[in-house]
């Protein structure tokens, strides 16, 4: 079979996620497996839990498992929750949705805030009104605040500093679980300062790795809870897990190649600096909005002030089906885009600008969705690219070698 | 970080799995990441999906899990049971007590079969012990059977046909659970032929590939039982993957990289014939006893019905530690093997000899463990290196281009 | 030592060659070296001589060389001359001066024919002055005429049917020899029909090989000459490589990884089809050529019959010196452009669009162009992004998977 | 096509070069080729220059030539040698024979000293003979004295040092070049200590790269003699290479992607020591001489004081079929051995054990031969398996991480 598909020249991976896996990680990916068991496996296990921590901005356990990131929501869930607990959600967008379906499927029992229809995945997470929904759970049987950081469906970064005020300010014991599975080393996200209990990420999106591991970051409180939370868990379930790591194995089989992959992401993430690849990702960002303003359509996170670092949701007009621009550009370009998903279907597609993304390779995108749009027959009011091109040409960005 | 950390020449890997990765296979987890809802996924997911039921000597579905063995494990017991069933265990080894664990932290009832102390990890699944407790169930509580195919933990590979027919003997609803993480692609495997209602394995065995993805090979009877068990479910649930997976996608992030892999793994497996792979296996694997039996040591499996193609347990002279021959063999030659676990912890170590090993690869690790063994003070009666080489010198195999 | 120096992202490598190496043949190269007298050799060997023939379009021998393209300028000279002969060639550019210097040191009397200073360097071969000089040599002790096809330093691809019709116009027995080492596999070219004697050609530019290995096809009337050439040669002698090329081997250890890497090429090239290779390439040229026309820079190249498939040459206006240009979008956009050669030195960059580039990787290197044009303070005259955009654009390519 | 002809597990390429290229270096090989006139290149360009030095123990120049061994005997020839120099050579073997053809090719006068038959192919270099030869050479007339340091088509390392001593105790200006092609890192090779003036040297053995490099150490009696040397040379020539390289650079396109894996072995090589180095090969090679031994077979190598640590030959009794025996075992247990060469053809294979090597993979090899040599019908006088675990099990190795 043939596993390289496409015509001559760079595929360019412009997905929020599985984000271009960059050839030093497909490199390091490569090494022979090892022994689990053996000497030489606790060296690399030691080395990628103390680096993902720094990641993660904590000091406490992060567990990593040789699953995709979907497991790891459920691993969140299950080891904190137990059936018919009350949680309170927050409708965001397509991948808030899935996580209360999934709560649902476990027994849990959500209750969704949010705005109605389309508008409700146009802004982030109102922590007024998580605040105002604790206030009135006297009884605390509230178990848990459950929200998206970096909504992939969308393009929106919620504040997640304001929804643990909101929860003191309630003084409700509910535990704060977060997804940051596409905004975790694209996005400034902090496990500890922000006083998450439970963040759940993935290694497909700002970790540059394939997808195939994802990650528990947990705090006390939520340790405490797992003690008592009665949901059925074994494959996720931390304290074992926590109990190895400490020597830097793991109870079974961890994914060797992954961890490989891991331990390489964070050489070189840690290597170009946290800020620098925030700064990095909002640059790029900015740019791509630039030339969203500049093709005169409208933007799918309608709060300034929640835009995502990682991706951007451009809306087509109206009478105008995302799926045939996005096929158009695949087709003629080479370039793979994210398609509108849920309510958003055929609606707007999404430009990922994170991971292992640089100025020009941002160019190439939005030269190909501006000539791909106009071929669609979409009416741009401006060149997106060339407002692009004096944003990035107006920012200093100090050489690194 | 070093992750190369081996001195000159190859490391021979040789624990009864992981297995030592074919280049071939490492060259194709390094093909670039796709977008896993575009199109040339379909056409990936679709040949894997095919591909690996020829392997389970199935037409029904097999699931392929983003995940490790252990996961499967799981995904196997909450598609089909609910908290307070009762199910049957055997006690082969190892892995067998950690199913069963697994089995109690998911709220089953596991009912434990099998010989005390020692003895009764030196021997196969005794299928007439099944039908015995079966025909007493008058009541039918027990809701399936659970053995494992391959004790990865003491080398021994029971006879799963038995298992089915002292079912089917004592007229027993129950659904049949088999493990062949270790088995697969190694040992001959017939899912549909024995009737097996799922059959659970992992990647990182006969098939060759880096731990991290899992299956479970199904009946129509486990799906039917699926619709009523009430363990709580999402992430291994089958019905969402079944049904995305006929047009060649998966419902949440698969592995891709992992995929490529499995891809090549097929291309090797199939192209080589499951047929010549067994009888590679086999010969292997008599070379290996046929070595041990000529240093005079015992062979962990006592009965020679049920020896395993996969690996061989040696068990250690009174007063050796085998874990002290195993370093021995590990820092003068670079060689790993696997260690005694559970109750064979000290007395026994496991040669593994799966996967992507051939005549003189085994030769090789026969070498290492007859030096090493006599370098650890033990005493040997012959040289099995060369009863193995007169073995394997009287075996005709057929040149394959 | 860090090997991979760059920072976040893809590197673009736009300079005309080495040209980027598509991960395929970076895989293809990673195989494990085989026995270079071994029965699956030959397989290999047979099938890259027979295949780089048909990109020669030749049915006459091609030698293979372990060597880099310089080496095989070498060959082609000590192969069919001797020295004191005296050859004709032609100055386009800073790689025919080279030729020219090499047949020099070899003891070879070239006379250089061309115009003068910088203007010689923007145009291609004039057959007709050519044709004049050959007339003049009615002794015919003029034994080669040496042009290079694809002038990497200029820009420049030159007429070589034209060539062999002044030489034949002339009724002159010179043998014709012609570079094109970055031309083949980019610009349409055929050994065969254009009655070539020599054609030298290279690895690491349309064929997307690094480089180390090097090529002379040859002709009849070439390998007759050969008998009679008297420069001192055996590393470069054709006789025995052709002999032993005939079963697939070589006289010498060949480099049997790189032959690897030609085997994908080779896939890669015929699979997507020469007259598509050609056709991408032309339209990539006319993009970027519509782009330097739009900044209101000079092409190098001043002769539109002639202008180059594989690389565009820019003049900077005078007193921007073009390497201060290089270095800004160097270190700033991470992108690597051709600097100017010789005579050109500092007047000029050369923008590479050869082997595995297609039009969205060209719309990035144009952006950066333009922006680093800018940040060092060039004036445009418009936007060439802008321009190339509504060209690529315009283009109708059809969908190819 | 397919490039992965082999069955099932790992090759044995047990042919002395191409060894086995490690994992490491075919990953290394595997970096995105840069700009060979860019920043990064000098980089690496000045530590493979560096690093290469202390494998030749030299201080003085060592020219990497883009090309395959033999190219760098043709370079060490015409860059210090007249057409009609006389040279002294002494014939070793096929490989001593093959560079005096090549020399006699160049139009050099080489006079070839040694035994008759196939006796001269079983001994060292004799340094008296060379030193009366010397001395008799009253004119100077000889220009050079040229030898190979390990011969790789007999298996015998000459003593260069004593060469050294008898052209100084014959007063003779000659210079003294040396082939240590197969020898350079398996060996202890001291090009400043012995006072060798050209050292020519190839990738695909010690250095455990696939071929397509080679060097030219150099001394400054020979870089001066470079200035009246007047055989023809452009490609080969030392000066420029000599002044580019001092900023790590090269006049003509480099070899990038065999520098990036040169890198990777300096670093293992050196990482290993040179010492430890040297110590394993010549711990493997009594060994593997150790068995031949006991197979009563006798080893080619006739003087034990001149026993090669890459490749042992073994010759086979008369009526056997030397080539018959390595079918056998190729197509039995999928390894190649060395064929015997020119004289030697059908009488002798050969067995590499050189560069990537450990213990286990030469027990592997000699448990092939033995099975092998029995299938072929050879009558051994007894277990040379056996002899070498006896051999191997005594040796003490430090354990090294």
């Amino acid at each position: 079979m043939k596993l390289d598909f496409h015509p001559a020249g760079r595929h360019f991976l412009q997905i929020p996620g599985p984000s271009p896996v960059p050839d030093r990680i497909l490199r390091a990916m490569s090494y022979p497996t090892i022994d689990h068991r053996g000497p030489e496996f606790a060296e690399l296990g030691l080395k990628v839990l103390t680096g993902i921590k720094q990641v993660f901005k904590t000091t406490q356990p992060v567990i990593i498992y040789p699953a995709s990131g979907t497991g790891a929501w459920e691993a969140a869930l299950c080891n904190t929750l137990s059936a018919g607990d009350k949680v309170l959600m927050f409708e965001t967008g397509h991948f808030a949705t899935l996580w209360k379906k999934m709560a649902e499927s476990l027994g849990i029992e959500p209750e969704f805030l949010g705005l109605p229809g389309i508008e409700g995945w146009r802004y982030g997470v109102d922590a007024d009104k998580i605040e105002a929904r604790l206030r009135r759970d006297t009884a605390h049987s509230i178990k848990a605040v459950c929200v998206v950081h970096n909504e992939t469906s969308t393009g929106v970064t919620s504040d997640i500093a304001s929804v643990r005020k909101a929860i003191d300010a309630a003084g409700h014991p509910a535990l704060l679980l977060v997804d940051t599975i596409s905004g975790l080393a694209s996005a400034d996200y902090r496990h500890d300062e922000w006083g998450v209990d439970v963040t759940v990420s993935g290694s497909q999106k700002g970790l540059m790795l394939p997808p195939g591991i994802s990650f528990n970051a947990v705090s006390a409180k939520a340790v405490a809870a797992s003690q008592n939370a009665r949901l059925p868990r074994s494959f996720w379930a931390w304290d074992e897990i926590i109990e190895m790591n400490k020597t830097g194995y793991w109870p079974y089989t961890p994914n060797t190649n992954l961890l490989y992959g891991l331990s390489e992401a964070l050489d070189m993430i840690l290597g170009e600096g946290l800020d620098n690849v925030f700064a990095r990702h909002n640059r790029l960002a900015q740019a791509c909005r630039t030339a969203v303003n500049a093709w005169g359509l409208p933007i799918q996170c309608a709060d300034p002030s929640v835009y995502s670092p990682v991706l951007t949701g451009v809306m087509t007009p109206d009478g105008v089906d995302a799926d045939q621009v996005r096929k158009v550009i695949y087709e003629r370009f080479d370039m793979s885009l994210g398609t509108g998903l849920g309510k958003m279907k055929g609606r707007m597609f999404r430009i990922g600008h994170l991971g292992d993304c640089n100025d020009l390779t941002l160019m190439a995108t939005l030269a190909g969705c501006e000539m791909g749009l106009q071929m669609a027959g979409v009416k741009l009011s401006g060149s997106g690219v060339a407002a692009a091109m004096d944003f990035i040409g107006s920012q200093h960005v100090p050489f690194q070698r």
